[in-house]
């Protein structure tokens, strides 16, 4: 991290667009038999299905979602594919293609692109996702990637936001809170390398939380999981803005109220020592962290003793009329109203 | 065109994320059967098809793709979609789908991405798509637009770049180098305007050229009409960065040659006038214009009667072995070679 990354330099436009699209994704082969033709026509192909087809699209605009400073390429490509993954798994869907567009200034090097693509390659060869597609072309400034997501599942599998019912558990998947923290870290060592380049900053107790950073994972195993447990979910969310901000679209899509439990906040070690050094709540960073990539859902309470003890899944609440809003019942037992407190990546 | 575009201003910021895309997709209904669900959840979802699926992204940026100071908002809503669709007529199929994300500055208000999305509707409302998701956040700089169209086509109908043969006749739709002139005409008037605020530029002797530029129409009757006229393309692309540059991909790709001729590409009166006036040549604005839209393909040499003086279709030239080259016969009967240039949006 925070070295200089240009140190061989092909510039892009001695390649031009169609150029360029054909170096980078000339070493992606398709996996998946429903992709007919990818990338080098007007679109791409799919064959169809007996299946539904889910599309989810997202965009990350460097100084606005990511600082290359400490976000090496590679690690954004990657992470830029996992952000729309996992809104497919939320849809309790499998994904099997994605495009891929990008607008960079002429500050990036073909050799910078080419990290960026290695990344977005390594994510399609781990997740089993086919690039099919894609544009690139030259910004004013920075870097900006989008991507489009498409998932399949059978209509009766898809799993919407609005199917939570009152006495349904909340559950979550893995821990909460490392990502946000994990960047607070990042964020401290660049501001300590700004000082001192020459200072080597020592991150091995932040080694989970600057991963959950860095290269989140999106949890295509949990619906695989599920449909094993025979559990299917009655709404379900990925959690990308904070677990505070996805209850409320839940509840507010499902008409429900919730109460979730403080003390059932599945945190790992590392976040609870690393709120305890910057001196944050750990509970306001479970709820408005955002970026750990973890899905929310709810299951019928008759499905109890199919996830109970299940190491990747915890009940943190569960569903109740709408009338009884949207409350956390803290560690002393009492009960105050959930904000949603989603990122507005607006606000100057 | 040219004016103050900043008269009423609500701040993006004081909507957010969710509210923005809320706010600025209320008024889409979906209406396609195969539009199950569309903004709102983690993905949209599509009914699945014994049709083939056919995906295309584009990415628009301010400054590389398009110039504010004379391009209304709303007009570039609609053409952004025009860009996207058009590729899906060129695969043969219909479209029936867009996701929409974009990025922009904190210098728009609220007043100018209504704008934007009224053209985006008008585009869906006319060509009869769906709008079924997207992203908005903000950007450093400028205004940045992804489109990506989802259209279908039974699998024999798909139409690739890579069909052509020998003796097969080369057709375009409509008329050539009209968008390219339409911006030569608003780039002068803006620097008129810069050096006199207070002239009114008289731009009716280039109404069709401007339109061509500033609200292209995607050739969705093309699809249509070769499936009236029982014709199938053995090729087809889209006419985006230019004649010469599309042809280079359909002979490339079919691994023929061509020999297309100079005296029948088909200008407007307009183009002609124009050309005159700017002391350009119309062919090679024909050739390296860009921005038609218009639909270019090969069709087998049996079906020219089908074609033949049909007033939206016009037959440049034809198909030859890939050792003869790629070939334009001037109006003199001269052969020389073409020069695929297409535009390359890196240089600077």
């Amino acid at each position: 991290m925070l070295e200089n990354k240009n140190q061989d330099r092909t510039s892009l436009s001695s390649l031009g667009e169609f150029g360029l699209i054909d170096h980078l994704t000339k070493h992606f082969s398709l996996q998946h038999s429903t992709s007919v033709k990818g990338v080098g026509d007007d679109a791409a192909v799919l064959e169809s299905s007996e299946k539904q087809t889910v599309v989810t699209t997202d965009l990350l605009v460097e100084g606005v979602h990511f600082d290359l400073s400490y976000m090496p390429l590679k690690h954004l490509g990657y992470k830029a594919v996992m952000v729309n993954l996992s809104d497919v798994y939320a849809m309790n869907a499998e994904a099997e293609q994605i495009t891929v567009s990008i607008a960079v200034s002429n500050r990036f090097s073909l050799e910078a692109i080419e990290e960026l693509y290695a990344g977005i390659q390594l994510a399609c060869h781990t997740y089993k996702v086919d690039l099919i597609g894609g544009d690139t072309t030259s910004s004013n400034k920075g870097i900006l990637i989008s991507i489009t997501a498409i998932g399949k599942a059978p209509k009766e599998d898809i799993v919407y936001r609005d199917g939570a019912k009152p006495t349904d558990l909340i559950v979550v998947s893995g821990d909460l809170g490392g990502a946000y923290l994990g960047l607070q870290v990042l964020e401290r060592e660049k501001q300590v390398f700004q000082v001192n380049p020459q200072n080597q900053p020592d991150l091995e107790n932040y080694s989970y939380i600057i991963e959950r950073q860095l290269k989140p994972e999106a949890r295509k195993d949990i619906p695989r999981l599920l449909r094993d447990l025979e559990v299917k979910p009655t709404s379900m969310i990925d959690i990308s803005d904070g677990l505070s901000s996805e209850i409320f679209h839940i509840c507010t899509q499902s008409k429900v109220g919730c109460k979730i439990y403080e003390d059932k906040f599945p945190l790992d070690p590392q976040v609870i020592s690393t709120c305890e050094e910057f001196d944050i709540d750990s509970t306001m960073v479970a709820l408005s962290g955002g970026e750990d990539y973890e899905l929310l859902f709810t299951v019928s309470i008759n499905d109890f003793d199919k996830i109970k003890g299940n190491p990747h899944l915890t009940v943190i609440g569960h569903i109740t009329e709408k009338n009884q809003g949207l409350n956390l019942v803290t560690r002393a037992n009492q009960e105050i109203a959930l904000k949603a407190q989603g990122w507005n990546s607006f606000e100057e």
